[in-house]
């Protein structure tokens, strides 16, 4: 699709084949939402209250600093409105269009990002094969890796939504518990070994109440942003017996700040892993779940120059997010708009693909080696973290943008 | 304290020293703010309205069908208008207060009672030492009953808001993932262990940012209710390793309507329980933190009569509310007005004061025998199961009125 707006828009990720969602404010301005079209930003608030472009006729949904009011309308709007916006976009608007559309944008540069939802509850699973025997051999010793569930159910817990954070935002190192093997008593102190968690959220649109099938669940997504789990490795080894982790992973979770919708990634599909048992029918897909997202997570340490330290893929994982939102609603759980599902520390089969330290560094054992020369068992003050994702099969490039955070010194 | 609406309205728990909060709406009506006094209910919304009694003289915060605005307002204006109610509420009050009142007042059977506030996110705690005691050693055996951690640190978890619902909706059979210990393959079927848990709400009241002391997570806890943690217990025994409950505790979890305040509830505090070993600086309580709160568990067959099964008190646990508070923005997890922390099941010592039917029937092993006869080691389709609470103490009981649900076949 070419756009009157330049050519090659799609070379860096955000050409009409994207069109992503966030939110964003100008100044001192107020926040609104808006999309990204090459290097500027477009005031979707702005076009709807001028008429030009309004997903419902009678009440002003975009008038609002979250997407949850447009998300709640369902997948026809979200269609509807998509094919709308990328019409505005495209060769052949008529110039007033052009104008309207030019007059309410600005410069990627000039805009300040900001949360792009409200997060109604955070879930966290765990369903990269190679994540999961990774920890858990670090955790509960090789023999236990794999836990006996792990390949009949996407093993998942709950995480604290009022912890999620937009990308650059900065994080404090937390304090917690602490008590290495050989203490006699826990002490309270700074975490010595804070990690990040490499994940792609999913961002349930429709409100239900009743079990979803996997193709339901899967129409019930709205869109997927990158997610970094921050983790306390040491709050969490002494604290997770037996009800799983608490504090060690509510100190934060940053996403990026722009929601690539899921009718965006459509084209990106591919099939989950060969099974080695069946899955129960409740849990079968219909098609493929997964999508080719090209994934790098880049280190930067203080005043220092990034070093990519992991590169993956998210076709690793074993479960998908309408896999893991199936599982969810299969209590009678309800669901709501809003609601974000981690999918899971995404790891590759080799070393330099793990999705977090703790498995880069083998538990702290064979620390990475940055390019200036400095090594990493775990993050250090001052670092900073960036993950991206780039999805492939579309007619372009699909950039998630960056989703960033820097550790400051515990309090 | 004498009202001139009755004599002896604390016999039931709902005089002076009670005038809890909820919310309720007559017929088709909306909801509204309101009270508890005697058996009536009284408009709190109305009296905003008409200028009797305000929060705040410039927002009409009780013009919601939830507290939470009022919750944010923080404890100052908790305690001066607690203090304004019962004085319009007292022998003294003008005959055109009095007047007032009644006219935005209903009897307590005609009032339907909605949920009292919107639950932020819900955390569930694991802290009596009886109950943490008895479960660890039917799911990991006498040896491996308490957890190291355990007595160092309020055990929690992260549970589903979503699934909160009123005293009095009817509860459905969760469908889960099941596995018997011979089985050689899960199957999906509905719950066959399903169980209540018997425990104190707690409902913050401000929002915080930044890691609190007990005294100042006290001090921002606005009020209680007791609270029914529906589990099911095949469903958690296949799924909780390694990451905790998940499905099994996401059906629904019944409160009471009415919100004890905090400030009612202070002339009833109590000591809790001596430390074998003593707790970090930060855990430490700067006085008694437990109330003194008489708690049973009724269960009703279908069609049949009330059996009670447990008689326990609140003072059995180990960690008090503000404790669970405290730990859990200790790593600087932000908490906000509405979140609701479950206390834990309160189970004492002795095989009547269990808070859970996996304990009363030991795992399934000893079942208990109901006033007609038939027997339970979980419950029934059909089966209702009543928590009440009576906090002793103050001049007056303080009943938290009943929090029930009666379980409903599979769909």
């Amino acid at each position: 699709m070419k756009s009157w707006m330049g050519e090659d828009l799609g070379a860096d990720g955000f050409g009409l084949a994207n069109v992503p969602y966030g939110v964003f404010s100008v100044g001192d301005g107020d926040l609104r939402c808006g999309t990204r079209v090459g290097d500027r930003v477009i005031d979707l608030t702005g076009l709807e209250a001028v008429g030009v472009l309004r997903p419902d006729a009678d009440a002003d949904v975009l008038d609002a600093p979250y997407w949850n009011d447009f998300m709640e309308l369902g997948p026809v709007v979200w269609s509807g409105y998509r094919a709308a916006l990328q019409h505005l976009l495209s060769d052949g608007a008529s110039e007033d269009t052009q104008d309207a559309v030019i007059a309410h944008s600005v410069p990627v540069n000039e805009a300040t990002l900001h949360m792009p939802f409200r997060v109604s509850e955070f879930t966290d699973f765990y369903a990269s094969r190679h994540h999961a025997t990774n920890v858990g051999a670090m955790f509960r010793g090789p023999e236990n890796a794999l836990p006996p569930n792990w390949q009949h159910m996407p093993i998942g817990y709950n995480g604290r939504a009022s912890s999620v954070v937009v990308s650059g935002t900065s994080i404090v190192r937390p304090h917690g518990q602490l008590k290495g093997p050989s203490d006699e008593m826990p002490r309270w102190a700074p975490s010595e070994r804070f990690d990040f968690e490499l994940e792609l959220g999913a961002i349930v649109g429709t409100t239900t109440d009743a079990p979803l099938s996997v193709a339901e669940a899967d129409e019930a997504i709205f869109g997927y942003v990158m997610l970094n789990d921050w983790s306390a490795r040491d709050i969490q080894t002494w604290e997770y017996q037996p009800l799983g982790p608490f504090q060690a992973k509510a100190t934060a979770t940053t996403i990026s700040p722009w929601i690539v919708t899921a009718e965006a990634l459509r084209p990106c599909r591919v099939a989950g892993p060969e099974r080695r048992v069946d899955l129960l029918p409740y849990l079968q897909e219909p098609g493929p779940m997964l999508f080719d997202i090209d994934l790098d997570v880049g280190l930067t340490p203080q005043d220092g120059a990034e070093t990519t330290i992991t590169r993956t893929n998210y076709s690793e994982m074993y479960y998908s997010s309408a896999q893991q939102l199936a599982h969810h609603t299969g209590c009678g759980c309800p669901m709501r708009s809003g609601d974000l599902l981690g999918s899971g520390t995404i790891s590759g089969a080799t070393k330099d693909s793990r999705g977090a330290l703790l498995e880069l560094s083998w538990g702290g054992k064979e620390p990475i080696t940055l390019n200036d020369g400095s090594q990493r068992n775990f993050l250090e003050d001052g670092d900073t973290v960036t993950l991206r994702g780039f999805a492939k099969g579309a007619a372009e490039l699909i950039s998630f943008g960056e989703c960033t955070g820097q550790l400051r010194p515990a309090r």
